[in-house]
């Protein structure tokens, strides 16, 4: 057979394995609730549509061009103006193939080899090893309960400037933080984005989580926040709708959207997902979302509580705002690499704190855990094996509930 | 505002303007024929597969992992076994975002700035971009009415052997070349393939205009008559279903599909379109497709007639065999970059040839016009309008039917 393996480029590195199907539990993942997904009001929905306008899939970009289907955009505006305080106009809006897509258009717009970035120092996993295969630098702000934290964003950004460097942007995932899941608060906000148009840096705002905060209500974006135009936003209906859909959008004022615009090659995302989101959310969307939170609250509590059963006073843990993971610390003694393979061995899988952080040996001791998509009982019994395995593995927890193991 | 100009990668060069519509007459691009789209029987579709699996939808890959909707990947494998003699298994069929995506991914997998790759000398305009943007060399390969010269392809072959080259693929549209609409013949394609093989060069097989030979019967592909795993193919539904759907295919043998999957970070392309097409296509492909060719071949001949009416002895062409484009010689003294310009402002748009060959300067007076998009009369008034703005701005025609102009 014909040996591709001296013809690969030098980014064709990695060799992905067949896909095997989803372990018994897994905590991983941006995977939601299955039975949430409103599968009969979308077969309505795109029913309708697609016999208003199903001719016109045969042009591409149908009537909208390169942007996205227009009343999606215009959705997309009305509810970012409502839930995030964002003016804007459909010319800022690019829709894409998942909120994914729309980091990659950025980073192909801003990043060359050797430029640098500024990151959370817990972070998602997807967003440092893209910036790692560009060959970026990313530099690691310290967080606290409140998100980034602001004197340490100074401390990096008057060290960089002292070394005649400016970063191409500060990427923050304000509302729920991944994986830290705190809500960043105005005040915060206000002292961050102060900075960041002091020093010139654009901010790449993810907002991926920012309607899944339990209270309901959540504080501007930073995209509202400033009037300067140095904001670029992403967003995205996976974790609201569903993922498989792929619909996530890019927010930057033109005319950087004008050059963005170029680097997305192909032609467009899928229009049909684009047709039922713009057909079903107006109606829907916020009583939609208001549905989500008290279940997604209810898993939260549910693995807190499986949490504090099985593992007692070795995890520590803030009790989740908002959102779909958890970010758990256990004792130094615990290496999550290694409890990631025996508990995959197991049926669980788990994000090691490793692969969250800027920092990894420091958080060899965290992981992430993902509540969205396992039901109640798959959590508890999850979090059951997990502990076993755990203890198996690194004798802790040595108590689970009132009983002493071993 | 924000100046992000000092900010921008060295990929962001261009600027984007925002959409205004299509002109009235538009002979460009790959939009096919509105009221084929069958709109009504993929809602039909796509109520049933919602209801079916719709839930499903609340994880990344539903049930199918990174390659996309397995239902989708057996009706590829069973119609291209049919139509195109491939004997393939799904581990082998990836589904992308149109096969654009497909060509951004196996470019990023093949190709390093300095490369070199070969190509037909009239080529798909996005393809040449596409490399020229990765600093890939390119070298055109002559054409005859058989596609692709096996000559010239082994005179360029020796000749970067010589220098110690080995091109990373050779880039072919073997049935209905884009712009020049030849379906190459089963002994062209052996002669090509032994070549590629005995050169040890990859061959990238893009097939997407190959479901709409006239004749309803297409010769093997490249990736059939191989057997040695060196061809990577890639198609589409985008010109038999609808292009706003984005539902491409790319074709590669595994370990090679290993290697390209990595670089799909998308996290999937929307799930809604595989799932409709994948409930729609086993029942319906080949009577749609079958319905098509005739109204593809009214139209190649309503827009071959319009040019000898209104262009008379001023166009040579070829009558098309298939597909929907057209490639058409005027007179050397028609610059088609300038036509195109003055053409549009009168509502009508056109392909210059420069654009859709490697020796921009040879293929001034050519043009390429599409007549999957317009209705038979759209063409016919199209084209006159092309004929007067050409005769105004060239003075060719000279004569339109029996009159003289001018």
């Amino acid at each position: 057979m014909f040996d591709f393996s001296s013809f690969l480029s030098t980014v064709a590195t990695k060799q992905a394995g067949k896909f095997t199907g989803f372990p018994p539990h897994h905590f991983v993942g941006g995977n939601i609730d299955e039975a949430t997904v409103p599968a009969a009001a979308l077969a309505d929905a795109v029913q309708t549509v697609l016999l208003q306008e199903g001719h016109a899939l045969g042009k591409y970009g149908m009537n909208s061009g390169s942007q996205g289907y227009l009343p999606l955009r215009d959705f997309i505006v009305q509810n970012l103006d409502r839930r995030a305080g964002m003016k804007i106009t459909t010319d800022e809006v690019l829709i894409t193939s998942g909120s994914l897509q729309a980091m990659d258009l950025v980073n192909a717009a801003l990043l060359d080899r050797g430029d640098v970035v500024l990151v959370e120092a817990g972070n998602y996993a997807g967003a440092l090893t893209r910036l790692a295969a560009l060959g970026v630098e990313y530099i690691g702000i310290e967080l606290d309960d409140d998100g980034m934290r602001a004197d340490a964003l100074e401390a990096a950004l008057t060290d960089l400037v002292a070394k005649g460097r400016t970063p191409k942007f500060i990427y923050m995932i304000p509302t729920i933080q991944n994986p830290t899941g705190t809500v960043m608060s105005l005040e915060r906000r206000q002292a961050i984005l102060k900075l960041a148009q002091d020093y010139g840096v654009p901010i790449f705002e993810d907002d991926c989580y920012a309607d899944l905060v339990f209270a309901d209500e959540r504080p501007p974006a930073f995209y509202a926040l400033d009037d300067t135009g140095s904001v670029i936003y992403c967003g995205t209906f996976s974790k609201t709708i569903a993922p498989a859909l792929r619909v996530g959008y890019l927010v930057a004022p033109w005319p950087l959207m004008g050059r963005i615009l170029p680097l997305k090659t192909d032609a467009g995302s899928g229009m049909l997902e684009q047709m039922v989101l713009a057909e079903y959310l107006p109606e829907h969307f916020d009583a939609h979302v208001t549905s989500l939170l008290p279940m997604l609250k209810d898993k939260a509590t549910a693995l807190c509580d499986a949490l504090d059963e099985h593992f007692g006073a070795s995890v520590i843990y803030d009790r989740p705002v908002g959102g779909i993971y958890l970010w758990v610390t256990l004792p130094e003694s615990v290496d999550t690499d290694r409890l990631y393979q025996v508990a995959l061995k197991a049926g669980v899988e788990i994000n090691p704190g490793s692969q969250w952080t800027v920092d990894e040996a420091a958080n060899k001791h965290r992981m992430r855990l993902c509540f969205g998509h396992p039901t109640i009982p798959n959590i508890r019994e999850g979090i059951a094996r997990l502990a076993d395995v755990c203890f198996e593995e690194f004798g802790v927890p040595v108590r689970s509930g009132n009983v002493a193991r071993g």
